[in-house]
C-alpha cells in the first residue's frame, strides 16, 4: 500500500509500506477516507525532533473498518471511524477517569502511520468511535479534525473551565486555538478573545465565536486582556502555542483563581514558580484525552452544529504529501488534508 | 504599646512601638489574644530575605476588638476575632470568587505588625470573623491557627481536590503540611499518605487522619507514592515546602488528571514545561484565601471538631519573641505562640 515516510528532515515521499495487518486480536485494520498533517509533524520535518529514520507518517485519520481482530465486540467492518491520536483501552483506570492520552496501554497512532491507504489501530474498541452511518462526503473534514486538533482545542477549553458568563482568551490561531474558540462558544462562553495577528485567520476565529479580537502579543497582550476585563484578566485563558511566550501571556493573562488550559506542546518552555505562585491561576494541560470528547465531537459534526472541518485550507491527494508538508511549513496553509 | 521589631537578620527585639489608631473609617483595633512566629518571618529572619528594617513583624493574630471605625458594620468592640494575614474588602469582584488573597484592595498584615499587643486591622468586615462567643483559652491556640496556617493547609488541600474515594499525598510535615492532612481528613479523603522523616511529626500527622507515612524523598518518595497506588500516582498531592525538589515531588508523584494543590512559597523554583505537559496533572496553589475558609474553620473549632493548635509546640510571652524566633530556626519548635 501507498504510505508517507519521512527520511530526514525536509524529506517527505510517498512509498510502497508493508500492508498492515491484524497483530492483535483487539486490532483492527481500517482503509483511511482522510489523513493530515499536524503542526508538531513539522518539529522533525523541520529538524528540531529527531526521528528514527525512515518514519512512516501522521497521526490523524478517519476511514472505514475493514477487519476486525478476534476480541473486537463493538466496532464492525463496513462502518465509518474516527480514532484519537493515542490507541488506548479506554478501560484502565486512567482511562475511565477521562485521561485516556495517559492510558496505562497507550500507543502513540504516529508510529503506525496514519499517512496511508491503511491503517492498523489497537484497541479498536477503546480507541475507535463509529458514526451513525456512512457520512456524507462534505463531512469528512469535520469529522477527521475530531481525531486530533477539534479535540485538542476543545480539551483546551474545558480545561480552562470556559463556560456561561465567562471571558475566554485564546493564544494561538491555528487551528487548534481556532477549535479552543469554537469549543469555547459552544460551551456557553459569555465573551471570547482570540488572538491573532491573521486577516484570514481572524476571520474564521469570529465565524467559529470570537467576539474580540487581540493583535498584541507578550506583555502588550496581556495589557489588551487586562484591558478588556476591568484590569482582573480573563476567567479562561486557552494556550495553543508552546512556547515560552505563549505560556507567560496565557497566565499573565489570567485572573486570580482564573484556569489556563495549555495544548501547545510546551518546547523549551520554562515556569518561574514565584510568579505562578503569586499569579493564582490554575494551570491545567497536556495531550488531549481526544477520546473522551469523541462521541460528543462527532453528534455535533453529525448534526452539523459545528463546523471544525474549515481549518482545512489546502486539499491534496495522499500522493503529494511532500507539498502538503512544505505549505504547513511555509504557512500558505492553516492545515492540509491527505485524500488517500 | 509593645511590639516585634526585626532590626535586621537574626536580630528580633520586643520594644515600644507608637500606638495603632484608626485611619480608615473601615479599620478595626484590636487587642491581640495571641499571635505567633510563622515559616515566612524566618526567610529574613536568615538572611535570604531583605526587609526595610528596623521592621515590625507579625501577620498571624486573634484578638478582642477594642475600636472599630465610623463605616465598620458587622464587627463590634468586645467581640473576639480572626483575621487572615490579608486585609482585604471582601466585596470585589476577585473576593466574591474566593480569592480574598488576590483582593484588589488588599494589605500585607505583615507591613502592620501582628506580633504585638494591638494591631490595627484594615476592611474590618471584610478580614475578620468573629466567634460566637468568648472562647475558652485552650480554644485559642487553634482560633489562631486558622488565620493563617490552618487556613494555608486547607486551601492546600482543597486545591489538591482532596475528597471521598481520593488517595492524598502530602510534602512537607511543617504546621501547614500537618494540617494539610486534618483538612483532607476533614474533606473525606481515602488514605492520605504524610512525608515525613521526624518521628514526633509523624505521630502528629497521624493523630491529624495520615494512614500511611513515606519517609522516603524525591525520586525515591515518588517511587514510593506510586507503590501505593498501582504505580498510578496519588490523585491529589499537597505541596507545603516551596523548593524544587518538592515542586517535582509533588508534579511527579501525582496521577494523570490528579491535582497539585501547592502552597509552599515557591523559593527558586522553575517548572519544566514539557514534563508538566506530559504529567496531565492539575496544578493550582498561591497565597491561600484563608477568609473564603474561615468561617467555617472556626466553626469546626468551636465545635471541637478539630484541634489544629496541636501543631503548637511552644509558647512564650511575647517579650521572649527573640527566643521563638530562635527556636523555630533552629527548628527546635514546629511553631511557636506567643501571648502578648
Amino acid at each position: 500500500m501507498r504510505g508517507a515516510v519521512m527520511h530526514g528532515p525536509g524529506d517527505v515521499r510517498v512509498e510502497e509500506r508493508e500492508q498492515p495487518r491484524i497483530v492483535e486480536p483487539t486490532d483492527a485494520i481500517i482503509r483511511v477516507s482522510a489523513a493530515c498533517v499536524c503542526g508538531s509533524d513539522l518539529w522533525p520535518y523541520r529538524g528540531v525532533e529527531t526521528m528514527q529514520w525512515p518514519a512512516p507518517m501522521g497521526h490523524e485519520y478517519a476511514g472505514i473498518v475493514e477487519e476486525v481482530g478476534d476480541d473486537v465486540q463493538d466496532i464492525k467492518p463496513g462502518q465509518f471511524v474516527v480514532g484519537s491520536f493515542w490507541g488506548t483501552d479506554n478501560t484502565c483506570e486512567i482511562c475511565r477517569a477521562g485521561y485516556q492520552s495517559a492510558c496505562v496501554n497507550r500507543v502513540p497512532m504516529g508510529a503506525l502511520g496514519a499517512q496511508a491507504e491503511l491503517l492498523r489501530v489497537p484497541f479498536a474498541d477503546g480507541t475507535l468511535v463509529a458514526t451513525p452511518d456512512l457520512p456524507a462526503d462534505d463531512l469528512i473534514p469535520s469529522l477527521l479534525s475530531a481525531s486530533d486538533v477539534l479535540g485538542t482545542g476543545w480539551f483546551g477549553a474545558v480545561a480552562a473551565e470556559a463556560g456561561p458568563g465567562k471571558t475566554v482568551a485564546v493564544v494561538g490561531d491555528g487551528a487548534v486555538g481556532l477549535h479552543a474558540v469554537l469549543a469555547a462558544r459552544q460551551l456557553g462562553a459569555e465573551r471570547i478573545v482570540a488572538m491573532s495577528r491573521h486577516e484570514s485567520r481572524q476571520r474564521l476565529a469570529r465565524e467559529y465565536g470570537a467576539t474580540d479580537i487581540v493583535e498584541a502579543r507578550g506583555d502588550e497582550g496581556v495589557a489588551a486582556i487586562r484591558e478588556l476585563t476591568n484590569g482582573l484578566g480573563a476567567h479562561s485563558v486557552v494556550e495553543a502555542v508552546g512556547t515560552q511566550e505563549s505560556m507567560n501571556q496565557a497566565i499573565h493573562a489570567t485572573r486570580p483563581g482564573g484556569h489556563v488550559g495549555f495544548v501547545g506542546v510546551a518546547h523549551g518552555v520554562s515556569l518561574d514558580g514565584m510568579d505562578l505562585f503569586w499569579s493564582l491561576a490554575h494551570l491545567h494541560g497536556g495531550p488531549a484525552p481526544v477520546r473522551r470528547f469523541l462521541p460528543e465531537l462527532i453528534d455535533l459534526v453529525w448534526k452539523r452544529e459545528i463546523d471544525p472541518g474549515k481549518v482545512f485550507d489546502l486539499e491534496l491527494p495522499l500522493e503529494e504529501a511532500a507539498d502538503a508538508y512544505r505549505a504547513m511549513d511555509q504557512r500558505e496553509a492553516i492545515k492540509v488534508l491527505l485524500r488517500p
